[in-house]
């Protein structure tokens, strides 16, 4: 059996020497390295972009949407969307573990996973695509697929749901974040709070800040305020337009009685809100973009700009922990789980 | 006195209630409000990207890149370059300070100072332009200012060269961030370690880092390596590649004995530098982003990718104490002074 690289590098046929992600064309064939682990796939949960990119692309024929999706498998031998450049994940079952990982891995064969890396560097092989789900950019398949050494994954637990599993696993990395980064006592505001990665943050915030601490759920619109109220999981919920910066700033000195906040989170997938979130926080708080629509050079000429030593951080999708402590609120918080099974699964 | 807002939003003509930064036009009327200090401009510092379009845009004729320089602040009340969207900073001398800020500023009427927020939201009137200094990206003029409350500054000290001072400034946050984020023992690698920006957070990460800990210096090539290494301010030099996020990885694995880094520091202005820079730090270390090709999207989706458990971080120019600290280094390494006198001064 031939030794494989930890992040899938010895997969990459086009260019060579790159990472999965960004390369073209990725070995695909079946049998596996030392450190890999094979999958049985059985369903794609395709990124939500992508999918919208290939469907309109189909005229909403799921005839033509099955050959455009075969076509992108065959040719780069990952499913990444050649237009929108992303992914998305996979739910299958454990077939076979790669003896370099015997004691490296928690998994065996038979495990039910979904995959909490992107398509997008994961190599596959579609045999049949049995039927393709439009509205929740589902798409079940008999096939194959590889999990690298650095893949990370979460063993789908048999006392949820597997639609809600995928759809809280989906935003799993902010819920997360955020628990490292509230402290007992904390002001925090969570920009985009009523979305579904931001409830999780502010049930998260509201556990770590305490009784002492203050969540402030914020959104353009005052929707879903009255059940966020009612289950507790933000102290103050307030309807502003995160692209008005000074605006904002003025709404949340009046919430925090001039204080601001030592911790903003934005989770919500709109340009221009960096400057919004920076004026909110408090000097030497933090800064959490955990949204798409972030820009870089905004976010760091802008705190320049108005002279605010602030913290702001990068939100990285994984860290260690983050699929069990997702979970774990879904089972801790009945009303949670309830309206997410409601609105997302 | 009218009475002023903190962020100078009081003097934004279009659009009105934004920030003075992203509007078009600002109101230089040279009369303070309350909160304000009034400068007499000595030289302009344009930014380095704003100055090469003008110069460009007027072929390189002095007279031209004036006309273009004074139609600028006419048409906006500030020097925004509408291609660039930069500004840059200025030298002068405090002519007023608005009695709001008594007690508040450490300024005093007659100080010689440079601003350290952007020429893109600073009032600004040019009466008449006395020089132009292409090679240096300098504007000698006859002309005032307004330097808003949340504006910062650096009073210039009397030890040392008005331009040294002007270069260095141009980066301090850089080696101030350093300062806060490195520690006794720590593994450091700074991306881009021979440039302005990078020579700074060398000397400071050595110093924190301290005997036990170690600095690595990276380029692309082995530009000023024996300098740096006789300076003292970095344990090891490479020549890398760190748009080859593999080969860069494989590289500093062999320098660290696979442990990898606790703090990278990328401050290379070059696109594509994301995944070596993730790659190369160890689970649960700190990127610092400082530079300004840096992408969100790729950072954040690339760090999930691979399953990285890094905290990144975007970097703020700002941070208090930047300027002071910088400046300090320059008196305490003669070999950095010289060094800084002879390549950016």
């Amino acid at each position: 059996m031939k030794q494989g690289n930890k992040y899938g590098t010895h997969r990459v046929i086009e260019p060579k020497g790159i990472l999965p992600q960004p390369a073209k064309k990725i070995d695909n064939t079946m049998e596996i390295y030392d450190n890999e682990i094979l999958v049985d796939v059985q369903t794609l949960n395709i990124d939500s972009a992508s999918f919208t990119q290939i469907y309109n692309q189909a005229e909403k024929d799921l005839k033509k949407t099955e050959e455009i999706i075969l076509g992108i498998v065959e040719e780069r031998g990952k499913h990444q969307n050649p237009v929108t450049g992303s992914g998305g994940m996979l739910i299958g079952t454990v077939k076979e573990i790669g003896p370099a990982l015997e004691g490296k891995t928690d998994l065996k064969v038979g495990d039910k996973i979904a995959t909490l890396v992107s398509l997008s560097l994961t190599p596959l092989r579609i045999d049949k695509i049995k039927e393709i789900r439009p509205e929740i950019d589902q798409v079940d398949i008999e096939g194959q697929a590889i999990l690298f050494e650095s893949g990370i994954y979460s063993i789908i637990p048999e006392d949820l749901p597997g639609n809600l599993v995928l759809s809280v696993l989906d935003v799993c990395g902010a819920p997360a974040q955020t628990a490292k980064i509230c402290k007992l006592g904390d002001t925090v505001l969570v920009i985009g709070g009523p979305g579904k990665a931001g409830m999780l943050c502010l049930y998260e915030a509201k556990r770590r800040v305490g009784p002492t601490g203050k969540v402030i759920c914020a959104d353009y619109m005052d929707n879903r305020f009255d059940q966020i109220m009612k289950m507790g999981i933000a102290d103050e919920c307030i309807a502003l337009d995160a692209t008005d910066a000074v605006g904002t700033l003025e709404k949340i000195e009046e919430l925090t009685n001039g204080e601001l906040c030592d911790v903003v989170i934005n989770v919500v997938n709109v340009e221009n809100t960096e400057m919004a979130s920076i004026l909110a926080t408090k000097d030497d708080g933090l800064v959490y973009f955990f949204s798409m629509a972030t820009n870089f050079t905004k976010a760091a000429l802008g705190a320049e700009g108005v002279g605010k030593d602030v913290n702001m951080v990068i939100g990285n999708g994984y860290t260690k922990g983050h699929a069990e402590l997702t979970l774990q609120i879904m089972r801790d918080s009945d009303d949670l789980r309830a309206l997410y099974t409601e609105l997302f699964a």
